[in-house]
């Protein structure tokens, strides 16, 4: 592979949404015992029922260390891809390429500086070089170019509905911990350049409690051009509510790039999903990486879901609106299958089943 | 990827001749320093000299170890597929898969077991099991699946016409290091189920002192169905020269699996090439490794060459030798283009050419 000298918006690359075609998806096995509990196989049965998932629906590689490949192989069936690759943990949203295409159907490789949600200040573990390595590993395992992007971002940060329109936050994209240097225009321009995107909507904060600073995938995404979903709470006294009612009123009031209104779907969160002592012991404890503690509220959502080829795969908690967001999914998707996956192990971890998977967009072979 | 439990005989799969239409070429980065001399850059440079030769060719996929990843994907231009892998050395003619084909132009692998040239009792170094699974990895990448054949092989000790017949040496594939309970007929056996051939070809001997135990690929080779390329050397006080003189009488009073006589022709040898003490001294002392000593013989032959699609890549020792080896080699591939690449710091790690590349065969997409 190499990396072109010029830009996606130059060259007529654009950022599909994720609900557009897919040639398959990636993921990267759980390991660190510092972050995933009991020696991280709670988390990597977890990542593999969410590959099975996905699977159904299209081509899944997983990337895996030297270490853990025969282990992993040996997890997973024989449709999977496993692929040995290091990295620093399973965040391949964050750290993966994002993926744009052109008219012709050719996809390229848009590679983000990474520095794990914030560097030296507020970063959530140290080094992060093999993370930094992943998304020109996979395009070069993909037969893709990349372009190389002047800026920290994580793909987790953004959504867009490939008309033009992008969806972010300021939590995220204007924390200095990610790119001190660059005004809200500089990062404007970026991400204009590199997604070719014409709209951009800034959410104020995400989820709270959200160790990412607050990444738009979990809370808003869009299901289609001109409609999103949004995580909600019906409880005024949760601290989430602010936040959920401040992206609702800043998405009743923008036009989407082709000036539409947007239609909104609200799905109501879990409720809130605390570490349990157990949960917390069974973490390793390592200076500078986030420590797991006992009462700590975890960032749930429904909406850090999957979009696959005809299908979603979604997390859920064991929790009483489990139901009702598997029911409220179904309506707002009634032409994808509905794929309820056990999340707890990966929200644990930090995120969900959006941040732990990447698209590769359809090509159309020449 | 999945392991398949048949055999390419049943399955109507066969192993291809080289020569047949390539969808790519697989190698493995030089890095061991107990191996390759001076922290494996002299080696490194003439790994990526034949990379790129091949790659005017054919697809290039280099595997490379994490370590080792940056500065390989800089080395390497930028057709060239970099692909993390670990493996204990570079040798990928003899750890990788052997593919075979169907009449529909699907492709799958055949996963031997490796042993690094003997195991226990004359193996060139401990432990091997990184190399082992690298024909796995290499077919999961490639989304084939795969034969476990029961038995240690390594690909360099096999040559095929696509057309039943094989050629091998007594010498590597009846040593009791390799396969010690199983008989020759049992070998035959493994080898006419898993590559379906009907026709075995014993050489006596391969090369004087190579210490792979006399792989066939560095005597001689299948340049076409019909037709044989064997290393020759005219100076009968020479140690090879009998064992050329064998090969040659084998040869001659054989028909190929279809009835016909072999087409024999004769590459005559480089000079002794003797190791230097500088070149010595620059491979570190390892306990378990073979060692690199002052004036030890190395085994060159002109005809451990790589048939690409349209190109041969092929040894050149800086010797008196190496013209007339060129001259004959363009003479009896007319229809290739032939590259000749200075392969010494190949040799001084126990290798050539065709040791340190893999092909894929055409695959048909359906």
């Amino acid at each position: 592979m190499k990396y072109i000298n010029s830009t996606p918006l130059k060259d007529g690359y654009r950022m599909p949404g994720e609900f557009e075609s897919h040639d398959g998806c990636w993921m990267l096995w759980p390991e660190r015992t510092d972050n995933w509990r009991d020696g991280a196989k709670p988390a990597q049965k977890a990542f593999t029922a969410v590959a099975k998932a996905i699977a159904r629906f299209e081509k899944l590689t997983m990337g895996v260390s030297a270490s853990q490949f025969t282990h992993a192989r040996h997890r997973l069936p024989p449709q999977i891809r496993v692929v040995e690759m290091s990295y620093n943990d399973s965040w391949i949203r964050d750290c993966g390429p994002t993926c744009v295409v052109n008219e012709g159907g050719d996809v390229r490789g848009v590679d983000w500086d990474f520095n794990a949600w914030g560097g030296l200040t507020g970063g959530l573990y140290f080094p992060w070089d093999l993370d930094n390595l992943v998304a020109q590993k996979v395009c070069d395992i993909e037969d893709m170019d990349a372009y190389k992007a002047p800026m920290v971002l994580e793909g987790g940060s953004i959504h867009t509905d490939g008309q033009g329109t992008l969806l972010t936050t300021e939590e995220c994209l204007l924390n200095p911990n990610r790119n001190p240097s660059m005004s809200k225009k500089d990062i404007e321009d970026v991400l204009k350049r590199y997604l070719n995107v014409c709209k951009i909507i800034w959410l104020p904060k995400g989820i709270y409690m959200d160790e990412t600073d607050g990444h738009v995938d979990n809370i808003c995404c869009f299901a289609r051009p001109g409609e999103v979903i949004l995580s909600w709470t019906d409880d005024t006294s949760d601290p989430q509510y602010s936040r959920s009612l401040a992206a609702k009123e800043i998405l009743e009031n923008t036009d989407d790039a082709r000036g539409r209104k947007l239609k909104i779907h609200l799905l109501h969160q879990p409720d809130p999903v605390l570490i349990t002592r157990d949960e917390s012991e069974g973490v390793d404890t390592v200076e500078g990486t986030l420590p797991r503690l006992p009462g700590d509220r975890l960032a749930a959502s429904y909406v850090n879901f999957y979009i696959a080829n005809y299908g979603i795969v979604m997390p859920v908690f064991e929790d009483t609106h489990d139901k009702a967001a598997v029911e409220k999914m179904k309506k707002i998707f009634p032409e994808r299958e509905i794929i309820p996956v056990p999340a707890r192990e990966i929200l644990l971890g930090g995120g969900n089943i959006h941040c732990i998977t990447q698209q590769i967009p359809k090509r159309i072979k020449t």
